[in-house]
């Protein structure tokens, strides 16, 4: 295995792959702007009149269950389908699993109906969505679920997906190997959304890199590597939100290997 | 009675209440965004299949009509029932009532069918629902409406809630005291949704304080003061709008009192 | 013909008319705030209960298909017109046509039963409505469509509208003339949604000079200049936005013209 954020980037800008995501009202944008800065093509496209199309045309779908309701569940099936029929791969975010019991089952329907090739998520998400009790408040885990590299490996083998942890330390796992992600700055946890575009840039870096393992890891780490640049001038979290997309938009490739902390 | 922001801000950082917000497309991000800045936890979920669940989670609900349609009319109308038989506070924006009939009629089935404790708008849009003739030219007020300190008063009396009318100075009334805020700055008019910030706050004191004749006023004193903050070192609507969220971020509950300009 | 876009800001400033906007989830922020900075007043709404007491109230109709789904096409149709029924201009943005069968249908059918005043959007999406082969990757123009002036003018003839393709150089026609327009910055493209922001702020020019052909190029020369403004400090795409809007708020009126690069 050659985990290298710094070449996966680097063809990625080369290839501006379309990214396909169907995801909540709260961070369209957010994550438009992120997948922009990094260099591929954003689309957001929800109506089932048109998501088999236009998915057809990505990279990578980007399913996130932020803000659900049944027209967009119906969509995020026939767009997975879709993908998977045309292997396309997909991540899937499930946000507030555990939460409600309706975003619970979607995610778990999700699960069972589509190939998923990544599920990135936080702790509590992922512990819901393997069985291991955990408290989600809203859309945050809140508390200890014990250790993080075993959740991801156990939702590995449980889900069959790779399986991408994020916390203060992120863990990614295909159910064998588990890598750890040490990068990252605090005041990510401060603005809504960064979590949904860490899901949006492993859409990108799988796009790009056809070993999901691998890509799940780099784009935690380009992520997190963003965050840090974005913090050092940062006055709070407005003003690291706005570094942050400057930040993605300036990631060096050539720097990016020594400065990823993958293990 | 004993307002104290600082007080009612250093309890919700410690506590961290999830604040349930439907809310409308535009300001989505930004309510979600003031609420983490601030120090609580926003959650948005509209959906009909959830609304109860989530409600029941959270230290109080926010309902903004600010981009309505049937469904969301549904979904805000079942968790502010739920909001009831729970006990938790609920706040309404009424955002455009007075431009058109759906909106001035929503608005007034929220305040007949659900308990409604804090009622947060501008003056055109309070005056609509109390049957004052106001200029609304679409979710602004335009010209004056008599005396807000009255109109608030007023809009207490007759709709059973406590009125939190917001203008150049803001006034708060349950009916019986009208308090007056006079913080705030003029580029908070430049950028769209702040009056949704003001009201996403004002959930989040309501989360932390019991009495909602002090929350509203401490909550509008508190995003008053962040946006005198603000103001400091901005260029214009987008440098302000950034700094906000780091000001609310920084925002410190030792130095709030005094510089409350609450009457 | 006097093209002026400083006079017609001036005129807006004065004005303050509201621009009602049925636009996408990705943007419905930036465009409100890019309205708002100018100095117009932003309005959405999209509930076909509303759409054609709101438009009514409006200076223009700004009509946008980049997050489509069935009921907000109906709501769209249903707006533009009543629009039309009150004089009121309507500019439509076909976000992504020529990328899904769904949006070019509903571009077509916009343009089909809605009379409409400005057709704005990039070569790949007007050549596609002109039947003109283009490649358009998820919602980007991707390689040539042939001479742009040539295909402004061909939209305009064959449409019936005011065509306005950006671009590196921008072009408006009427079908006889052709303005071109090269104000504007590279980073304009690292941001989603500066393209919606044009169609915004056309709205905006139309609702204050009554000749179509002179407002659109005088918006994109007046969005155009503030790109440049908003270039001079930015560290990139994140920085840039947050600049974008003081920009837009501190546009001078009366340096405008000269700095307004229109032939």
């Amino acid at each position: 295995m050659t985990v290298s954020p710094g070449a996966t980037l680097a063809r990625l800008r080369e290839q501006r792959p379309l990214v396909h995501q169907i995801t909540n009202y709260v961070v369209m944008n957010e994550t438009a702007n992120a997948t922009l800065a990094l260099g591929a093509l954003p689309v957001m496209a929800h109506a089932r009149e048109e998501v088999e199309e236009m998915v057809a045309l990505a990279g990578a779908l980007v399913i996130n269950i932020g803000t659900l309701s049944p027209p967009w569940v119906g969509a995020m099936l026939d767009a997975g389908l879709a993908a998977n029929a045309k292997g396309i791969p997909v991540v899937v975010d499930p946000v507030g699993a555990g939460a409600t019991t309706y975003r619970t089952d979607t995610a778990k329907r999700l699960l069972d109906i589509v190939d998923v090739t990544v599920l990135r998520g936080n702790a509590g998400e992922i512990a819901t969505l393997v069985g291991v009790e955990a408290e989600v408040r809203g859309v945050e885990s809140i508390g200890a679920v014990g250790d993080p590299a075993e959740l991801a490996r156990e939702a590995a083998r449980a889900l069959g997906v790779v399986a991408s942890v994020t916390g203060p330390v992120d863990h990614v796992s295909d159910g064998a190997t588990v890598l750890s992600v040490a990068n990252g700055h605090e005041l990510l946890a401060t603005v809504t959304g960064t979590g949904c575009m860490s899901t949006a840039i492993t859409g990108c870096f799988l796009a790009a890199n056809g070993n999901a393992l691998e890509a799940a890891a780099e784009a935690l780490a380009a992520f997190g590597v963003a965050g840090e640049d974005a913090a050092k001038d940062a006055k709070g979290p407005g003003t690291f939100h706005a570094a942050l997309y400057d930040a993605l938009y300036n990631l060096d490739p050539a720097t990016l290997d020594e400065r990823a902390r993958i293990a």
